[in-house]
């Protein structure tokens, strides 16, 4: 029988994340049934805390699907996407892809708008796909955590707006870690999960619906994801699933650690990590996919140098140093390692520990890393020396 | 801020039921990600682990949906019931209707076997049911939480076999606690939960398809509960959705623990222990909702008597005894209390708990109940006098 890890992963994933003692502390305490009284009050409390991580205006329906992030992007697309909606997808790359996707299996018809994976869309691509094809709906994801890319949704959601569509936002790698302003910028939904910035394990997935997207929902096909039954459970008390009360405690502990930490001053965190990490990368001789401006905190999607082996690098790096780091997905495969930094996992310490560590097993693998610069390079931008 | 439970609740609820301690301290484990190879490995382990729970024939594919019981009732559904299959649903109770509602979701044509709430179905009836509408999937709830009714699932099974159909069984409340056979009855697919006679908490729901059902699936809609993307994730290591390692953990070790009690002595307890209440009760002067042969071992559904205040007994159970017990759903709303012995709920020292408490909170309520009786009886069964 595989035995229960005896040490800490440092994971440096896409996401799961680290989780912090505080966190994990959570869900020791006893199990509360999914109907009571006090679970419901925390849950309550819950709503309140998920509209303001997610800066949601008022009026806005936050709560956690039952499930992964996977699970929230469905719950968004299960109630806003039905038979012929049109939907305008913003796609480069994986996760995009796979939101556009969805909206076709719920019955949108869905024109694609593909960029370049690896660069952020074009907000005048946007403007002209709109005023081409009409949509109902645009999908853009934030945080595309396939190619370590941010997209400018501020800038897109207004244009989707000034075109009449909702959008709906894949904020999976950037709630908690980027600015994201659901309310101010007219996003019509969001969602998330709770094993990146936010820092809890996964299970439960942060979501929000505004206002204006609980106007224009459709009758969803899907009855775990039925918008109307989540929320006679979680408004009106209602019965409809099991909810899991032991990641419920750890969501809240975690987005009560983020609003201790305050949003601005975690959003600041992640850049000032992603920066020493990036400075660390660059100074070893290697370069991250997405141009400066366009890259995210979060992750850090690191190219593969000419001549080593990409899986022989992950594998060595969780087997001598328990240090997980991603592969690339889709057409990416093969060419970059994705380096998440996100909630407990950015740390000083944690980059430090990468960066003496990525530099001995590229060295091991022959490539040609200078000895020490790494490091050097992100403690300075760290401020350490 | 309402603070986390202090004090352990007896969950005698439909469920959750008590999580036991070992159980539990599995949750505290490091985190180990969705894709990372030790938990990967330990997947293989639960996915046989659950074939044996299920008694699924060789060839069948087991393992967990990441969600509650529900999400496993819509995987199911989504993965066998298309636009026009025909399905006899045998709807006795609130989660059969559930089930047939979410057949007719994703586009079944659903015929429903309608009878009476507290009472199991009528084999013969399926039989002329069959005969007089042919179906491709007959859905069957075999411990009807919102009754406590056990159906008769094997002769059931059988007679759909013989029609040519496909057995879709929910075993939310069986599993670990009534026989079930997956295989020797011939079911085409079966799931559960996490949280009632397995003892584990909720998010993570066995499943089970047989070699019969996997070649009868249709395309899903569901992007989430699509069988064919969990297979690539379970069996083939391909990406789907970020599963949550603790919750495995949990499930992992409550499944070594109905492993260890063995599943015939896990059964026997159930039934054992359910007896001993039932005596309790019956000498209380109340009495169940079914008849006995068709009880359930797992939930016991008692009648509310006359001039009782329903929910004012389970509020103060709750308040004054920390002891949850669970309302009617539906048409027995008001009408009985739903009293769970399942899993780590299923003891000796629980049940006294919870005769002495009813008696104690329906004399406060008026009702003529016996000083001692109910306690008295349960002993006599439980061989303690």
């Amino acid at each position: 029988m595989i035995p229960l890890p005896e040490r800490e992963r440092i994971l440096l994933g896409p996401g799961p994340s680290m989780v912090s003692p505080r966190v994990m502390r959570t869900m020791a305490a006893p199990v509360l049934s999914h109907l009571d009284p006090d679970l419901m009050a925390m849950m309550d409390e819950l709503r309140g805390r998920l509209t303001a991580a997610f800066r949601a205006p008022e009026g806005s329906f936050s709560f956690a699907v039952s499930g992964t992030g996977t699970s929230a992007m469905e719950t968004a697309v299960a109630n806003l996407v039905g038979e012929g909606t049109r939907v305008l997808s913003i796609v480069g790359g994986y996760f995009a892809d796979r939101l556009a996707g969805m909206s076709e299996r719920y019955g949108g018809t869905v024109t694609r708008l593909s960029y370049e994976w690896g660069r952020a869309v074009d907000v005048d691509a946007v403007r002209r796909a709109l005023t081409a094809t009409p949509a109902d709906i645009v999908t853009i994801v934030h945080a595309e955590t396939s190619t370590g890319v941010l997209n400018p949704v501020e800038q897109v959601a207004a244009v989707a707006g000034e075109h009449g569509a909702l959008t709906v936002v894949d904020a999976v790698t950037s709630l908690g870690g980027h600015p994201l302003e659901v309310g101010k910028w007219g996003i019509g939904a969001a969602y998330s999960c709770a094993q990146k910035c936010v820092g809890a394990p996964s299970g439960v997935a942060p979501i929000t619906f505004s206002p204006a997207a609980l106007e224009r929902r459709v009758k969803a096909r899907s009855f775990y994801f039925d918008l109307g039954l989540l929320e006679d459970y979680w408004v009106r008390r209602k019965y409809h699933h099991t909810i899991c009360a032991s990641l419920l405690y750890a969501l809240r502990e975690a987005l009560l650690m983020v609003e201790e930490e305050g949003l601005e001053a975690r959003w600041a965190r992640h850049r000032h990590h992603h920066l020493a990490l990036a400075a660390g990368v660059g100074a070893m001789g290697l370069s991250l996919l997405p141009p400066e401006p366009e890259r995210l905190w979060t992750l850090n999607a690191i190219r593969v140098p000419e001549g080593v082996d990409e899986a022989a690098v992950r594998k060595r790096m969780l087997q001598q140093f328990d240090i997980e780091v991603g592969a690339g997905l889709g057409p990416l495969a093969g060419k970059i390692w994705r380096v998440g930094l996100m909630g407990a996992s950015s740390t000083p310490a944690i980059i430090l520990l990468f960066l003496g560590a990525f530099e001995s097993v590229l060295r091991a693998q022959g490539a040609a890393v200078p000895r020490g610069a790494g490091t050097a390079a992100a403690l300075d931008v760290l401020g350490g020396r």
